[in-house]
C-alpha cells in the first residue's frame, strides 16, 4: 500500500491527512445514513493541486495496487465516494479555480473542485447562466460530470451530459488526456468523453471541465400550482408541454413534505391551498415572453383542476421556493431510504398510484417529491418502514412497478455502492461484461473505486 | 466468407442481392466523389427485417470473420458506409416502422431504417416536433444516432445525442440488447448507450431507437439578415445569444454559395442586398413570443451592421430557405472536398479570416457555409484546388488553423474512412488504445466495418 510519506513527496506534507478525526468527514457522503456503506479503517487523504500531482499519485497507486477513492463535494447519494477498502481518498478541494468564463463562446472552463454554487455565481456575474440545478450547490463540477447529475431544471435543456463539452482527465495509469473543448460539435472517434460522463469516477480522475453556458434569461418566473387531487396535478404536466411551453423545471411535491422541509429551514411554505403542488419555473428572452407563457400555463393548470396559483417574480422569492424543494432530502433525514426511480414521463401518475397501493398494502405512507417533467421521482421511505422490517419488501415492489412501466431504478443518483445489487439485477450479462472490459481497459489494476458494481 | 445461400436461409431469397448492377448504389454514399473510398468487388447486400435476423447474420459473419457494413440512408459524408473489403452490406431499409409516437411522454419509438423525413412528418401529425435538422431528410434514424448527427438547429437543443433516450442494438457477437427507454434520466452503470451514439456503426447494429420529441412550437419564424461585411455578420452571433435569445438555428452563407444553390434548385435566393447572410430560425410558445424575439434580433443585427432583413413567416417560405441551405453540398458537387471543422463559437470570425488568408496565399477562393451558432463551418474546396495539386497543402493549413484556435477537424460528419488519418494525427496514443480496446470488447473478431480508424 502507498504510504503517507510517498504521498507527501508528491504534494508536500501540508496536503496529506492521516489524523483520524480529520479523516472522518471523508468517510461519509450524503447517502441516507441507514443505507450508507461503512468506510474502511486505514485511509489516507491526499489533496493534490495539479493534474501532474494527480498523475504521480495514480502512477504510484497503480504500481502498488492501492485503492483510490476520488472525493468531490460529498453530495452523492449512492455512497460512491466512500472509501470502503483501505487506501487513498483523493480530494479535489484544491482544484478550485474557474479558469475562464468565455462570453463570446458561452463556455466556462473550470477545475473539477469548483462548486456548483461558485459556477452559478461566476456565470451570473458575466450575465450568463448555467441552466440545470443538479442538487446541492456544494457539489463539485467533477462529481456532477462523472455522475451525469440531473436535478430540477432538466426539462428544457437536459441533464449534465448536455453541458459537458470538454475535459481534462487523469487515467488510472497516469496519463493526462484532454477531450473535446469549447466545442458544440466534436465527433472524433469513439466518444470517450461521453463514457466518462456517468462513469461515477471509476475510469479516471476528471481535473478540469468545459461546460456550455446559456445567456442569462432576462425573464424568469417561479409558480406554484396547488391541487386537491394529486392525479390532477400530474395530468397537467403533459398538457403544459403539449401547449408548446417547455419550462426549465416542473417539480412535484406533497404538502406534508413541503411543510416539513419549510419547518426544517425555519421558512414558510407559501401555498395555503391544496394538498399537492406543481412548482414550475419559466424562462424567456424577456419579461413579456415569460408573462405570456405564464398566462398559458395558468390556463392549462386551471383547466386541469388547480385550486390556487402563486407566482414568484422577485429573485429572492423564487430562490426561497427552490431552496425548500432542494432541501427535502436533508429535512426528511434520518429516513430509511430515498428511492430514485424514473418512468416514462407519461407514466408517473400511474406509477404514483401503484406506489400508493403498495404503501396501503403494508399499512404505511410513502411521501414523494420529484422531477415531474422528467418522470423522475424520489419516494421517501420513513423510519417506520425499516423498524417494521419492511424495507426490502417495499423497495422490491416499488422497483418492480417502475420496471414494469418501462422505467429505471437508478435515474439520477447513479449506482455508487448502494445500487450494486440493482445494476446486477436489472442489467443483462453481456452489458455487464462490456462494462467490465471497459473498466479493465481504463484501469487494468482496478485501483479507482475498486469495490464498485463493475469489477471483473 | 459468408455465402449468399447462407444469408438467404436467414432472410429469404428475396432479400439477398448479388446482381452487380443492383449492388452499385450500395457502394457509394454522399462523400464528395473525389474523396470517396473505392468499394470492394465482392459484395453481397442483405436486407433483414428483424433484430433476430440481424443477430443470425452477425453470428454467422462473426464465425466466418466476414466484414459487415451497416447501411442506412447513404447520406454520410465521410465514407463510413462504403464496403471497402469483400463482405456483406447489411441494409436497414426494411426497418421502416415508426412503432409509437407517445404524446404523453413526448417520445418516438422507431425502427432504425425510418428516415428523418418520415419521423418529422409523424411527429408533426401528432402536434409534436423533432427540433434538430441533421441534414438530408433521407438519412435514417440509426445512422443519425450512430453518427451523432448535428446539422442546423443544434443551437438551442443540441445534437442527436441529446435526443437519444433508448435503443435496441445487436452486438457483433449476436446478442440483442436494449438500453435506456422513454427516460429522460437513466444513470445505470457505464453509459454504453452514449458510447454507441457517435460510434459510427463499429460497435453494433442499432435496430430501434427511442427519441425525445418536443412540443410543436406554435410560433416559428425564419429570418435572413444581409450584411456587406462578413465580419459584422459573424460578430452578431454572440451578441444575439447574449441578449438572452437562443434561436433554433443560426446559419451562415456567402452570397455566391446561396445563389449557386438556389440556381441548382431552380429557386431564387430571396435576399437582394448584401454579400453575407445569417439565417436565423426562431421558435416560441406562441406567435407573440416569436415576434418579440424577432424584434430583439432585428435590433441586435441592425446595430451590428445588417443592411437588410427578410422575415419568412409562412411555412412554405421558411421551408424554401431551409431547403437552399440544406442542399449546398449537392449544389457544389463535384467539388474537391468539403471540410467539417468546428472552433469555439466565439472564434469563427477569426477562423474565417485565417482561411481567407490561406486562400489568398494560394491564389484561390474558399467559400464557406456553416452553423454559425455552433462554430461549425464547412469550407468548400472547389475543383481548381485539386487540379492545381494544392488540396493536401490547403487542407493541412486549414486544419492547423482550426486546431490552433481550440477546434476540431471532424465536427459533425465523423471520421468514417475519409478521416482515418485525421483521427490518427490529432488524437493521442493512449486514447486511440482505449478506443481499440473498446472496439475489441464489442467486436472481438473485428467484423463490423473492419477498415475503420479504430483497429488493433
Amino acid at each position: 500500500m502507498v504510504t503517507a510519506e510517498a504521498l507527501k513527496d508528491i504534494v508536500g506534507s501540508d496536503w496529506v491527512v492521516t489524523a483520524k478525526d480529520q479523516i472522518e468527514p471523508y468517510k461519509i457522503d450524503s447517502t441516507p445514513v441507514a443505507m450508507m456503506p461503512k468506510a474502511a479503517e486505514n485511509i489516507i487523504v491526499v489533496k493534490p493541486a495539479t493534474a501532474q500531482e494527480v498523475s504521480a499519485i495514480l502512477k504510484l497507486a497503480n504500481r502498488e495496487t492501492t485503492p483510490v477513492y476520488v472525493r468531490g463535494g460529498g453530495t452523492g447519494m449512492a455512497g460512491a465516494a466512500i472509501p470502503t477498502h483501505d487506501g487513498i481518498v483523493l480530494s479535489m478541494e484544491r482544484f478550485d479555480k474557474i479558469e475562464e468564463i468565455d462570453r463570446r463562446s458561452l463556455m466556462a472552463v473550470a477545475q473539477a473542485g469548483v462548486t456548483l454554487g461558485e459556477l452559478l455565481e461566476a456565470a451570473d456575474a458575466e450575465n450568463m447562466s448555467f441552466p440545470p440545478h443538479p442538487g446541492d450547490e456544494g457539489a463539485q463540477l467533477g462529481g456532477l460530470v462523472v455522475c451525469n447529475a440531473g436535478g430540477a431544471r432538466a426539462v428544457k435543456f437536459g441533464v449534465m451530459r448536455n453541458y459537458v463539452k470538454g475535459m481534462e482527465i487523469v487515467l488510472p495509469t497516469g496519463e493526462i488526456v484532454t477531450m473535446g473543448g469549447k466545442l458544440l460539435k466534436c465527433n472524433t472517434g469513439l466518444p470517450l468523453m461521453h463514457l466518462i460522463v456517468d462513469s461515477e469516477g471509476i475510469l479516471g480522475v476528471v481535473t478540469k471541465v468545459t461546460l456550455r453556458l446559456y445567456p442569462r434569461f432576462p425573464g424568469t418566473a417561479t409558480m406554484i400550482f396547488s391541487y386537491d387531487d394529486r392525479n390532477e396535478a400530474i395530468n397537467t404536466v403533459p398538457a403544459i408541454l403539449q401547449a408548446g411551453i417547455i419550462p426549465l423545471a416542473i417539480e412535484y411535491m406533497d404538502r406534508d413534505i413541503a411543510e416539513l422541509t419549510a419547518n426544517y429551514l425555519n421558512m414558510t411554505w407559501p401555498a395555503r391551498e391544496g394538498k399537492a403542488f406543481l412548482i414550475i419555473i419559466l424562462s424567456g428572452s424577456n419579461e413579456d415572453e415569460v408573462f405570456s407563457q405564464a398566462e398559458q400555463v395558468v390556463e392549462v393548470c386551471q383547466k386541469h383542476g388547480a385550486v390556487d396559483t402563486l407566482m414568484a417574480e422577485r429573485r429572492e422569492e423564487q430562490a426561497d421556493i427552490l431552496k425548500i424543494r432542494s432541501e427535502v432530502q436533508s429535512a426528511v433525514s434520518p429516513n430509511a431510504d430515498s428511492l430514485d426511480t424514473a418512468v416514462p414521463p407519461g407514466e408517473i401518475g400511474t406509477f404514483m398510484n401503484e406506489v400508493d397501493k403498495i404503501a396501503e398494502k403494508y399499512g404505511t405512507r410513502i411521501p414523494v417529491v420529484g422531477h415531474a417533467g422528467d418522470g423522475n421521482l424520489h419516494h421517501i421511505l420513513m423510519q417506520d418502514i425499516a423498524e417494521r422490517g419492511l424495507l426490502d419488501a417495499i423497495k422490491e415492489e416499488v422497483y418492480d412497478a417502475a420496471i414494469r412501466l418501462g422505467g429505471t431504478v437508478t435515474a439520477e443518483h447513479g449506482i455508487g455502492k448502494k445500487g450494486i445489487h440493482l445494476l446486477d439485477k436489472y442489467t443483462d450479462e453481456r452489458q455487464k461484461q462490456l462494462m467490465r472490459d471497459i473498466k479493465k481497459a481504463f484501469d487494468p489494476n482496478n485501483i479507482l473505486n475498486p469495490d464498485t458494481a463493475i469489477v471483473p
